[in-house]
């Protein structure tokens, strides 16, 4: 049998594993897209095959996925016994925190390796699954070329009233900066403005990246100018079950007036706040949505509010607004959270064309609104198996 | 010799004493103001009377100034020897924090009393030092009636969405929420439209109050309906030595990464941060000004730039933007600080006149300007002294 040389592209969180297999000589082209998840739990597995076969669905056994090189294990079963002709030339990894170093994909040799453990403190939530999902990669398919892409990268761009926070000027040089995240979704929809409305891609552009994570990022030209995003994947807008922006000084207030431990207000944070915490009922914008209570219209109102008053100060970042561009799994799904956040927002430009917004067109503002209102699928898998294909292809 | 009947107003910080006496009967207007400093340490004292006698400045002892109650009583004889009629029939305090409860000035009475002290929590730098200086002035004027006047109470007309943090909702009922500070001068500022540019003061106006403090507040119709600053005086805009807004995830590597202390962070966000920490220099915009080096600049760009992207989004909050108010000791006196501020805002509405604005005129924007640019002095000890009079006189 003739093999065919494929990327195969990992997201490793901390209990799932994202992956997919893409054809490089024909662009690259996805074959196929699955997840592990509830790793270390009680673990299943979903996987898609476009038009070549049916999904599948199984519930694993702990022990089928008891890790990271578990679920890699068992999901590498399923993939081979549809493609086993495929053979994985390079892998992709994403990467939570590229640090102030990485502006760009890169091929993980050993001391890029030992770099990406040094930067775990930046991200100790993240970093260590997915270099867990490097390890397991790599173990694996010994041949096979690993590539790195960053969330991080793609905001290095960052002039520095956007990098910076009003701290002792050492802490900046130690790493504490606004990095940023989903740049991977941000260098996606760039890259598809770029193809189909090259104006808008190089004019005043404000992505809102709007899923379970959410943030916006402000771009001139197709490159970051701002985040919402600080130093962590906490700051900026309120997530599914993060609080978003919020004043540092509750944090002392929680641990030096009412007795809470740092991590207690950690993972209160990160785990019990944002749409949650606000509707007392679910992270998932589809159920507040159906739900109709006090508590969850609550939420939305302060997701959209949060979402517009981002808008303004993004806009002031990038001199004014050419074009908003929904993405993401609340952008590019919720009617109604699009049509909130464009509402009486004539005075920056934007005005909402209900109708098209309800069709799910593209270009959703009317025909005379002065900047533009979109809504452009995101592809963070596709952004990682076009730098595999980029790196591995290159002379080394 | 006949008696007069006047107001002293008080504000407690933790090693100075702010004073003032107002004639009540006039309007009120000023007699004397002046301040203690460094009280517990090697305490000075200052007065001025207007036009009625010269300024007096002493080194006191520090038996002379031990206390507030020491401070307060030194304070006295420098005013007694001024004003030997002056009998001070009603005392207005400057209060901090006055909780989601006190939404206007009132007359403090023993459970109005208890009420400050159980939100001391809320303000544990400030608020007992404010308490303080009332208990000092208890003591020297028992017969006079004592008014608490409160900066966080006119937010308190805030939509939910700006008074609320995505936290489980526990935590709003338990009173963390956005306060937002610097009330008694907006309420000031909001009163000075009302007299000079009533057409203004009724439509979206966003107040840039810029001093050693710094904050922003967005009204319609001479109201608060946001403010850059939330639960604490921390948030929002970068300070004389305050980081405002950031990212909360910088706390927790801080302390789980590099093992800071959580009140080590909190001096380091409240002390050594802002203008100086980003300056390496100073946290005085005269001083950076004049400095011209690479880091002071960094650190007055850093400062234009987050109220720009605030007066974004507070403009967000408002629907829009008919005029922009700049006071406060930065606000009030640097013309670079405003010039910058309002560089290339011409898609907000806003167009700087340049001579305008080097003349220190009230209004500085060109006549073509949609949005207004204005700088109104502001004035907090007169709304303190308003509120007392108007208590005072009130009946029983």
């Amino acid at each position: 049998m003739t093999t065919r040389t494929v990327a195969l592209t990992l997201n490793a969180g901390s209990s799932s594993l994202k992956f997919g297999l893409f054809d490089i000589a024909a662009g690259p082209v996805e074959m196929a897209s699955g997840l592990v998840e509830s790793i270390g739990g009680q673990p299943r597995l979903r996987a898609e095959f476009g038009a070549a076969a049916a999904p599948v669905t199984r519930d694993l056994t702990g022990a089928e996925a008891a890790d990271h090189h578990g679920a890699l294990a068992t999901a590498l079963d399923v993939l081979r016994a549809q493609f086993p002709e495929a053979r994985a030339g390079v892998v992709g990894h994403r990467v939570v925190h590229g640090g102030p170093g990485f502006t760009e994909p890169v091929e993980i040799t050993p001391s890029v390796m030992a770099e990406l453990r040094r930067l775990s403190p930046f991200a100790p939530i993240h970093q260590p699954h997915n270099l867990a999902g490097i390890e397991a990669a790599q173990a694996a398919f010994p041949e096979a070329m690993q590539v790195a892409c960053f969330d991080t990268a793609f905001h290095r761009s960052h002039p520095k009233v956007n990098d910076v926070f009003a701290l002792p000027r050492e802490y900046y040089d130690k790493g504490v900066r606004r990095y940023g995240f989903h740049g991977l979704s941000y260098d996606y929809i760039s890259g598809e403005l770029a193809r189909i409305a090259p104006l808008i891609h190089d004019g005043r552009v404000i992505v809102a990246h709007l899923g379970n994570g959410a943030s916006m990022c402000g771009m001139v030209g197709g490159r970051s100018i701002a985040s919402t995003m600080g130093f962590t994947a906490l700051d900026g807008l309120p997530m599914g079950t993060r609080t978003g922006q919020i004043d540092p000084g509750v944090i002392f207030y929680l641990v030096q007036q009412e007795g809470l431990s740092i991590d207690e207000v950690r993972q209160l944070f990160y785990t019990k706040s944002g749409l949650l915490g606000l509707s007392g009922l679910s992270n998932d914008m589809r159920t507040l949505e159906a739900a109709g209570t006090v508590e969850a219209n609550e939420a939305i109102d302060y997701f959209v509010f949060r979402i517009r008053r981002e808008l303004g100060g993004l806009a002031a970042a990038l001199g004014g607004l050419d074009a908003l561009v929904f993405c993401g799994g609340i952008g590019e799904n919720s009617r109604l959270i699009r049509e909130r956040v464009c509402e009486d927002m004539a005075w920056i430009g934007l005005e909402l064309d209900r109708e098209r917004n309800t069709r799910n067109d593209t270009v959703i503002s009317t025909d005379m609104s002065r900047a533009r209102i979109m809504v452009v699928p995101t592809n963070e898998e596709l952004v990682i198996a076009r730098a595999a294909r980029r790196l591995s292809a290159a002379p080394a």
